[in-house]
């Protein structure tokens, strides 16, 4: 009682602190041959950001990070993959969980056959190289089971017609909320340390201004925070 | 007189000070589409640690190096690019040079169809990449020509046979030495600070011993200017 006493003193505001939340961040790398890969250009800054503000209000969070220079945010697991196969399996070792927020740009495709040496150019032409789909990370997480997180939030990362496929997206993979954002030449949000998102809940469609990523995190775990005390008045009338 | 003197005095080892070193870096970035990229493991250490070394014994370095996170060397000139093919015009571009160290790890193939939008998974099969050759950096610098370096080194990667790859390496592309070093599974070469590297010089066949990074470059950079000082001696003979 005492100790809860002083926690809530020095923690004023810690509504998470019950919960466990899952955080996907950063690229992929899908090895091609020993020395070469496909990646995409994700620095890890969003997913790394939501993490750290989690873990701030309260949450025990498991960030399940692609490979990034980042430095662990304080209070946070980080588990560093390199796949997108490697991130499920990551993934689906940290269930069960309250909430899960996928930030990571997941490679949506791997190289189907990767070699074991590195490639020569040597006479003939260039390799083609064929590709196979990837696991579906948010669809997994999101299909409906004993597992299923209470609230699933995906992010999408488009260059093009940002809200129709954020939509679209929502809607296939069985996500709750989906954060849509623009990656497009100019807007320097791969890399950069601003964003400008949408928040689609299913009941609404929130643009927000742009922002700083933490600013983006603060708010959207502000939302998740909301959103499970609302869910708890209701469950306490 | 008095300055030469002092400089003398504060810089007693300044053996390269006439010469212009061109050095490449880093891994380069090949656009698959806005948001993703073929990369490949180098880190840009074992070219910085070059540069770094031929800029102390004296030589006015230009390092063109691609994307890697790694601080600008001290009396270095970085010229930062992305792509094979913007490296290639970056190099063209500091000629003329004595030396040109090819460090860099410069990926062989672009993509033939970079698309200008992100590529969608919806539905169907996943993307084929056709690939198209690069150009050869080493090659095209080691070109005879009124502004070819006086002295060409290149680096080989290689996974497995190094040595003959190398040897056939140094031939085909035309540069004057070549370091051969393995960065196959459990070298962990790409990415680390040591490196055990075999130096051909068409004369010679030497295989270092394992070290840092740092005295790769160290020794590297006294063969570069013994050989300028034979040569100057036998010019003055």
């Amino acid at each position: 009682e005492i100790l809860a006493a002083i926690e809530a003193r020095l923690f004023p505001q810690r509504p998470l602190k019950d919960f466990h939340a899952l955080v996907t961040a950063g690229p992929t790398h899908e090895a091609i041959d020993p020395v070469r890969y496909i990646a995409n250009h994700s620095s890890g800054r969003q997913g790394y950001a939501i993490a750290e503000v989690l873990a701030e209000l309260g949450a025990c969070v498991t960030l399940v990070s692609g490979p990034t220079d980042l430095p662990v945010p304080p209070g946070v697991e980080r588990v560093r993959v390199s796949s997108a196969q490697e991130m499920l399996a990551a993934c689906e070792a940290a269930l069960p969980v309250d909430i899960a927020v996928c930030v990571a740009a997941v490679g949506d495709w791997s190289v189907a056959q990767v070699a074991d040496e590195k490639l020569k150019k040597l006479g003939g032409a260039p390799p083609s190289l064929t590709l196979k789909e990837n696991p579906d990370i948010l669809a997994t997480l999101s299909k409906a089971g004993p597992l299923r997180p209470r609230l699933v939030i995906g992010f999408a990362a488009e260059t093009n017609n940002v809200l129709a496929h954020a939509l679209e997206k929502r809607q296939r993979k069985g996500c709750d909320w989906l954060v849509a954002n623009g990656v497009g030449a100019g807007t320097n949000v791969f890399g950069g340390q601003r964003n400008r998102v949408t928040l689609l809940t299913g009941q609404e469609e929130e643009s927000w201004p742009e922002m700083s990523k933490f600013d983006v995190a603060r708010r959207l775990a502000q939302r998740i925070s909301d959103y499970f005390s609302s869910l708890s008045i209701k469950e306490t009338q």
